[in-house]
């Protein structure tokens, strides 16, 4: 495990790594104000569901703690403003909703004085934190128990510590199922268009000294069908009552791992869950054309040309061999019951 | 159509524009040694099967007008040493070593002086260009025939002009329908590692007028489950009895459009064709890491990292819906019937 969480409360100050200069700069960003925060998400200097959840949740913590309102009803005004600017930053990822809106009801749960609805407020959004890694440790356990000594594990995109408080989901089960001495090793897809694989995953993996190879994403076709892997294993960003909705390109991993009899897993926990909704419910986030069109400062592609830049995609349960989280390993069968309950309860 | 064949005999002068540089600079590259041709092909400044089949030809050309020799067997013998170089450049595009084959036949089978072979040689090679051109106006006639008024098609790399001499076999099928009035538009995968996709495919399509929309090349599983596309189109590099080799992404695409019932079409001229050969007989290049680690100067993962970079893939025949040459569209069963006559030829 990294000594640094990807995420830290210091005392008011926000403090992460950005993410859009690895790996080549190890930059920390602090952070005193919520509107930083929503930057940085927007900017995905800090991204993932899990982390932009804890994010969001911090965000109304900085907004609590440098509050000058006298009032509690003041206070909980300016939270719910910086609530407001949060949920705009990214349409997709559920973790950002569910954080706060657990923080918003905390605050208007609290009786007390201004300064008792912020040391709440505070508190809670540290629960969080430490709850994501807890979640994740137990990910972790329930995951590597499918994984096999000497498997080769693909991945997409970063479902990592760097995606999260600590420890990752996806990337969890790695770590846990490598300290349990299992000598496995890793394919990671580079992810475009923003890099993540490449940039990431690689750099997280590499850094705690567990085998990784990258691809580019266009040679999982290839990965599979010379059997270089055993189990493909993603992160999510929703899982929806039909289908997980995660990272572009996850969707046609799935179909791939399909065709080729090899499981997917998709590793997440309960706060990336949003079963009162399918996927035509689900709004995926359009991104701009130049992250498409240039890498870094250099351009790739003719002026002027029309991109498509989707930012996620959904797979349906079918493709979906299990779903890992922390109570244990979800089959298709009871990700169906716990979703007719959720749409009964 | 372009004004400028994309390679060109010029009186003992081979021109090309260097695909490397594309979209930012047109440079175009003047040879007059066959080891610059064969170094063009090695670093991909061309590329294309139907291209680097017609430039080794082109190649082998160079030698003999240039050469000093002043016997029929020294101007052989030379021409020969020049083939060996060429053949290694790159072991995956059959068109290379059937052009070289068949000037080589030429060659050995003239009599007269140095200078009948030098004059036979060049006309051949001449001709190779020339019917590359009218075997993908060909293919674009009978490639036409299976695309509808307002299709979008799926293309992956570049099987355009850029990759033949001329008009282009994948695009060539575009052209010709877009010229026959139909209102059609392409969707290009950008093609990492090398991007053809968006460097050459965009360019080409771009320059001529016809809609083209880029996205990265882990986007397919999105555009295909949305019904954005009506076909798939693509290039090959080898078609082998049980199999067409391609670019890298190929067989992902192909296996992609099987699931979502989208015909899977493969556009190449007959010197594609390996038909004596299987896919286990197929020697697939693996190119450097530094293609997929660095874009353009910039490094885009951690310095040490494990790549495969394999630059092509298997995609089996059951997976395609019809290969289209110069002589019409072969399904499924007739290229069957080609395959076992040339087993028993």
């Amino acid at each position: 495990m990294q000594t640094m969480r990807t995420i830290e409360w210091r005392d008011g100050t926000l403090a992460t790594l950005d993410q859009t200069k690895l790996p080549n700069e190890n930059l920390i960003l602090e952070m005193r104000e919520c509107e930083e925060v929503a930057f940085a998400i927007k900017e995905m200097k800090m991204r993932g569901a899990p982390l932009i959840g804890v994010a969001a949740a911090y965000g109304l913590a900085l907004t609590a703690y440098h509050s000058k309102a006298k009032t509690r009803e003041d206070l909980i005004r300016q939270i719910e403003a910086s609530a407001k600017i949060l949920i705009e930053t990214r349409p997709t990822a559920v973790n950002l909703f569910w954080a706060v809106e657990r923080i918003l009801r905390k605050a208007r749960g609290t009786t007390g004085d201004a300064e008792t609805v912020t040391r709440v407020v505070v508190n809670e959004a540290q629960r969080m934190a430490d709850e994501d890694v807890e979640a994740n440790l137990k990910i972790g356990e329930h995951g590597a128990e499918l994984i096999n000594d000497k498997d080769v594990i693909l991945t997409h995109c970063n479902a990592g510590s760097l995606a999260t408080v600590d420890h990752g989901t996806a990337l969890g089960i790695v770590r846990t199922a490598w300290a349990q001495g299992k000598k496995i090793a890793v394919i990671a897809t580079e992810t475009r268009p923003k890099l993540q694989g490449a940039r990431l995953t690689a750099y997280e993996l590499k850094r705690d000294g567990i085998p990784v190879s990258l691809i580019t994403d266009n040679m999982v076709g290839y990965v599979m069908s010379r059997r270089l892997i055993n189990e493909v294993v993603v992160g999510a960003d929703r899982i929806v009552r039909d289908a997980v909705i995660n990272k572009i390109g996850t969707y046609s991993l799935a179909v791939l791992a399909h065709e080729h009899n090899i499981p997917f897993y998709v590793a997440a926990p309960k706060s990336t869950f949003d079963l009162v909704h399918t996927s035509k419910d689900a709004i995926i986030e359009k991104r701009n054309a130049d992250e498409v069109t240039y890498i870094g400062s250099q351009r790739i592609a003719p002026m002027g040309v029309k991109v498509l830049n989707p930012a996620f995609d959904i797979t349906p349960i079918k493709y979906v061999s299990g779903i890992i989280c922390e109570t244990g390993v979800l089959s298709k069968t009871k990700l169906e019951k716990l979703a007719t309950a959720s749409k009964h309860g």
